[in-house]
């Protein structure tokens, strides 16, 4: 694959149903397994897998396969999920989204380190038996968790010793900084080894030729929020303590702001010394040890400029960052 | 990959649980997308994912991914699964496993070759949804249904319009002449165009020298058995009326005798010549059409054994089959 004969450090795919909002995507699994077996170098990341919607003894069987399949490279991002009609149509209450991401988390964790592994929790009991096949990465691949706007889901992922993976385009500069003052400080203090991981998620738009990336840039921020638009709709009608402020993201998404997310550095758009400047300033503001993963294709961008895109990021932009891309 | 080069017709894989038994494959599906990754033209087949273990939304989802991923080549075996353990693990009641059985493949049919689809069953309920990605093979891939021992079940698969997957090594020649006399009427009196396909499965031990296939036969032979005997110990103790019989299982499995299986053509083993007598056998007791389906890694065979006798079949006992191999 492309991204892999570059040198890029990952590919990540996430999980969504029923919308066109998250790239025809109900299994990321799947879709990384046959990364994998095209694949050497490059890390397979899940950008989330959703615990809610899956039971547990599956959803490490098949994180289990995929870490043999890849000789190891996989990342196990796990998501709560956030869009009401998924949650409807797999019959889970939203107010049951934080424990059962916590307790699907929790036992995939227990099935990769030990064997005879028996659990008796809220919505799953079962044991004890040993998942097959065990990890390549011992203990465990490392697990990363993925927060959008809350401190304290960042502060639990540190002291629970899980890595990080955050959206920058929700929430601003500060809020994040806060964010991830919250996780690194839980995690030091939780007395993990390792400062934690840390990714990034940006939609990049790249060309030789300024104006032709701002131009595809707004076409196609425009169709990406435009499905997200009808992603979160039913938010308009429901409230969830699990969710605090998710009644307003419909509002929010209504009011995205294209030129104000690129000066805010929430999007990456311009030319090989622009996104350059734009990561350089990331990291400066959040850390220079974080990952910072770019979608090079949202909105059903051609896939042919998003392979150009690709291409140029790997030839001029990319040596700039040595250590993390 | 080796088996594609070869010009099999199709690679096959199972699901289970926790024990060594079925090859560490607790999810078909992301073993088999690795494959659809590296070949072309052969056909990916689960054989079979088990409906009971996973939410039909779900399991419909990754195998339409699947279907995109191998470009069409995938062919959906569904199975009830047997193992009172792994029912016991997921919490499912082995009394509910044919009506789980049949809504999760209904589920999924209808997913696949119909939009804004509404379900509201015994377990699930959700709908208007629409199926993302669609399949690529229309209306929807071929449905497979694998039977054990009953013509009921094989009946119901013909009613339906399914494809049927069956393991010879558990029934007589005669008990299995009446499950395929039972589907193919049942299909044709139900009016579905076509013959409807049927897979046997068997396991295969080839080599030049006819002492050393036996000798390799008997090892592993034992080998698989020693396993299965593990996989299926709790069926002395329990019954079910949705598996008839079964509380014999562990007797059947104790009393196997491989030199009465090689005789009645339930295991292929011995040269090429021999295996080639061996399959034009069972394709004039259970009819031409049907495809022959090898296992040739049973009971922890090396690699290296197995890919030798795939080499050997390739070369000197296919070219006698050339429409089914
Ligand atoms: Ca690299
Ligand atoms: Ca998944
Ligand atoms: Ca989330
Ligand atoms: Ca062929
Ligand atoms: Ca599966
Ligand atoms: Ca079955």
């Amino acid at each position: 694959m492309l991204a892999d004969a570059l040198g890029f450090e990952h590919v990540q795919i996430v999980e969504h149903h029923f919308t066109p909002y998250g790239g025809y995507s109900p299994d990321p699994v799947t879709f990384l397994a046959a990364v994998a077996a095209r694949t050497r170098e490059i890390r397979v990341v899940t950008g989330a897998v959703v615990p809610a919607f899956v039971h547990p003894l599956k959803l490490a069987g098949k994180l289990a396969m995929l870490d043999n399949l890849s000789h190891g490279r996989l990342d196990a991002g796990f998501g709560r999920a956030f869009l009401p009609d998924e949650f409807a149509a797999f019959q889970v209450p939203l107010s049951e989204s934080r424990r059962r991401f916590a307790e699907g988390v929790e036992i995939c964790r227990k099935l990769w380190s030990e064997t005879e592994v028996s659990w008796h929790g809220d919505w799953v009991s079962f044991g004890p038996v040993t998942l097959l096949p065990r990890t390549v990465q011992r203990p465990h691949p490392p697990i990363f968790v993925a927060a959008t706007t809350s401190p304290e889901s960042c502060a639990a992922a540190g002291r629970a010793g899980h890595h990080l993976q955050v959206v920058p385009t929700v929430t601003s500069r500060e809020g994040l900084q806060e964010m991830l003052a919250a996780y690194r400080e839980a995690r030091r203090a939780a007395g993990h080894p390792g400062e934690g991981r840390i990714q990034l998620k940006y939609t990049c738009y790249l060309d030789e030729d300024r104006s032709r990336a701002l131009e595809r840039a707004r076409r196609f921020e425009h169709n990406y929020i435009a499905k997200m638009t009808g992603a979160v709709a039913a938010w308009g009608g429901v409230r969830s303590d699990d969710y605090p402020g998710y009644e307003q993201l419909v509002e929010k998404v209504r009011r995205y702001d294209f030129e104000a997310s690129l000066a805010g550095n929430k999007v990456l758009a311009g030319t090989p010394a622009e996104v350059t400047e734009q990561i350089a300033t990331v990291r400066e503001w959040f850390g220079a040890g974080l990952s910072v993963c770019l979608q090079f294709n949202p909105g059903c961008m051609p896939y042919e400029d998003a392979e150009r895109a690709v291409r140029l990021f790997a030839a001029e932009v990319a040596p700039a960052f040595p250590a993390t891309e």
